[in-house]
């Protein structure tokens, strides 16, 4: 094993952490939450180190040139690292995914069948986030009895260095393996290619980013992928709905926190109740700073601040305070344009109709529909998951806010007395 | 559209297999059990083509040199033809995964959190088999509301076409799109590539076959892939088994259908029974026609007739009468043997202790783990669910056989009056 070809050490990397998969794939749950609760403990006591080695890495980045917000998301202080110890405890106290089951039955010949949620066994996450994103996925990974096996960004390698340092430390004191945390090793853009094709040792990777990131994965990778977070979200304000409710839910969806994927980007109005709610909304939208790009039927409502939507303001996740308006002529034309340029992550409705509910709940194709709510309940903790590791933006295995139970896959057990298939 | 270029092709033909598919998620189940009896009956109607077509597939395939036992698979005849539509009509017989609620509650807030299954889409289906895969695969995804975009083997080309006419025939007089069962157009490999590529226009492509086909996908596909089929399935005899039902689930799990992926391949016998169990193992199965490969050990025991197991034995799976034999020293021998050469599609453990059941249920990391029965039983009817499309042998979305639930993604539906996030 050579350690400084990086394809080896990525390799090696990943069969430490898929041995710890096999024995935390029966470690009973006191044994995770005590090994939790020593993480958290550990991320305190090593609390300067951490901070020193943040320092390097917010120095850095402001040397070459990262804007005030970047420099603020790459920070750490005792007070967030106080929040990342409290987050490790509060996983503790969720309940123990592994082991439920999900399906069970006795066979007319008498098998008891039982379908059990397991752990996957090594989960790969390569994300772009601030550095508590590294305690998050840890956590939730042992938590769920996998192995994590993280690369996150080069901006905050030091930090993640000695995060995971402090998180393995306190691992040795537990029962549980330290290279149930494992980061990817190396230095640039190889480790995580590697990363992406270890078939066989990684048993899914999850990215967590930009959309450049997430669709590097996806056409690179042979491991598994679960698709994550891409939010073209819409509200759509039907004929039939309130328009103060509607007013709410828009503002809400829109301005509570623009800079994430459960934001609403696009606004659809259905055009008998645009009269009635369009010129408050947009008096609304510029008084929260939002500049708004509108169709033409839209624009002469207020000319002199509405914009012109192009081809592109449909397609685009603004992750900011700007908005797309179209007046649509029905919820047909509305779950059309849905259909054309949603990402499938939340999609909402404003109606006192309960059969335009249905109908658009049916028709649009997405992982959460929200029916006189705002966009931005698409969330772990919000749906009661206790954690969130992402939002699947995919279908396959898991859509939607992906909470412990989703870092499983199941096993059948089928117990028999002797049986023999005839 | 330029219908003589495989892409642009392939493409069209996925782009309204999408078309269709929104048209079958929202379609009764009513509609979809009419949809399924009518294409039962117009198999009938058009089984004097049908078999006209298959007649050109095996004259070509014996003029091409293939063995007996291929052209057996590949012939159709009016029973078999009668089989499948049998088929048609089980399937629309069973529950409609579509609107099933997996996870529902009312959260704190008064938000009604519903979590339904809803279908994926298009599922693309490559496949090696027999007819009669087109017409099962064709089935299952209309049931479960999916459109189904079919790739099967060149050989079968001409009985494939006839039988999707007949299918496409039958839909037109129903209530559901003719394009929710489409043929990927064009001949060799190409249109499977870009079938592979299709990500976005096919929601989740599915190989049935051979390990070279699964792997070609696997490393080829940006569409998400659910892996099936291979099966390197050993039975494990405890220290603590019963001699004669280990010798009857050993020969019901090589023997009983050994071309199958659910046949054992490998069988593990704990030091302390081989010499009570061993003997009478090794006659039994010479008498069925089993050659044995067996360590030094299991060699000791009958050496006129086992032959040397080499390390290609242990990797291998036969799908035929054969078998590897090895004698291990304890049940963590046998797991750590399963998990390095196991294939993860089906571990049996043969033992009266129930300790002993619980540790290797555990630890190892299979889709089915069967406690004292046959290998054989993990499949999709032997375990209730009516039909099966494959076994799944990854750990992503569906693990084991996979039945009309499988085929379905889920979507959130919450429900407020006005809901905001504060």
């Amino acid at each position: 094993m050579n350690s400084t070809d990086p394809e080896q050490s990525v390799l090696a990397a990943a069969t430490r952490a898929r041995q710890a998969a096999a024995e935390l794939a029966t470690a009973p749950r006191t044994a995770k939450d005590a090994a939790l609760h020593a993480m958290a403990a550990g991320l305190m006591a090593d609390s300067g180190r951490i901070l020193a080695a943040n320092r390097t890495d917010v120095d850095a980045a402001r040397a070459a040139g990262s804007p005030e917000t970047m420099l603020d998301r790459l920070s750490l202080t005792e007070q967030r690292i106080q929040a990342m110890a409290d987050g490790l405890r509060e996983v503790a106290a969720l309940p123990d995914p592994v082991g439920t089951v999900v399906r069970g039955s006795t066979l007319p010949n008498g098998l008891e069948l039982r379908q059990l949620r397991v752990p996957f066994g090594v989960v790969g996450v390569i994300y772009e986030g601030r550095p508590n994103v590294t305690v998050d996925v840890a956590g939730l990974c042992l938590k769920s009895g996998n192995a994590a096996l993280l690369r996150g960004s080069s901006s905050a390698a030091a930090s993640n260095e000695a995060i995971v340092a402090a998180l393995r430390v306190a691992l040795t004191t537990s029962e549980l393996p330290a290279d149930a945390v494992t980061l990817v090793p190396g230095n640039g853009r190889e480790p995580a290619k590697h990363l992406m094709r270890a078939r066989g040792l990684v048993d899914v990777l999850i990215p967590r980013g930009g959309a450049e990131l997430i669709q590097t994965v996806v056409a690179e990778s042979t491991v598994p992928v679960i698709e994550t977070g891409v939010g073209n979200c819409h509200v759509y304000v039907d004929a039939e709905a309130d328009p103060a409710m509607a007013l709410t839910i828009l503002v809400n969806s829109k301005v509570s926190r623009p800079s994430v994927c459960n934001a609403a980007e696009t606004l659809l109005v259905h055009r008998a109740i645009a009269p009635d709610f369009l010129p408050a909304a947009l008096v609304a939208l510029t008084e929260h700073g939002v500049v708004v790009h509108g169709d033409d039927r839209v624009r002469a409502y207020r000319p002199e601040s509405v914009g012109p939507a192009t081809e592109a303001d449909w397609a685009t996740e603004y992750l900011g305070l700007e908005i797309a308006v179209k007046i649509v002529e029905s919820l047909d034309e509305a779950v059309a344009h849905i259909r054309r340029y949603g990402s499938g992550h939340t999609e909402a409705i404003v109606t006192g109709s309960q059969t335009a509910a249905r109908r658009f709940a049916g028709a649009v194709d997405a992982a959460s529909i929200m029916v006189n709510a705002s966009t931005r309940f698409t969330d772990g903790a919000e749906f009661g998951f206790g954690a969130e590791i992402g939002i699947s933006t995919q279908k396959l295995h898991a859509r939607g806010p992906m909470g412990l139970a989703e870092l499983t896959t199941t096993k059948y057990v089928v117990t028999g007395d002797g049986h023999v298939r005839p």
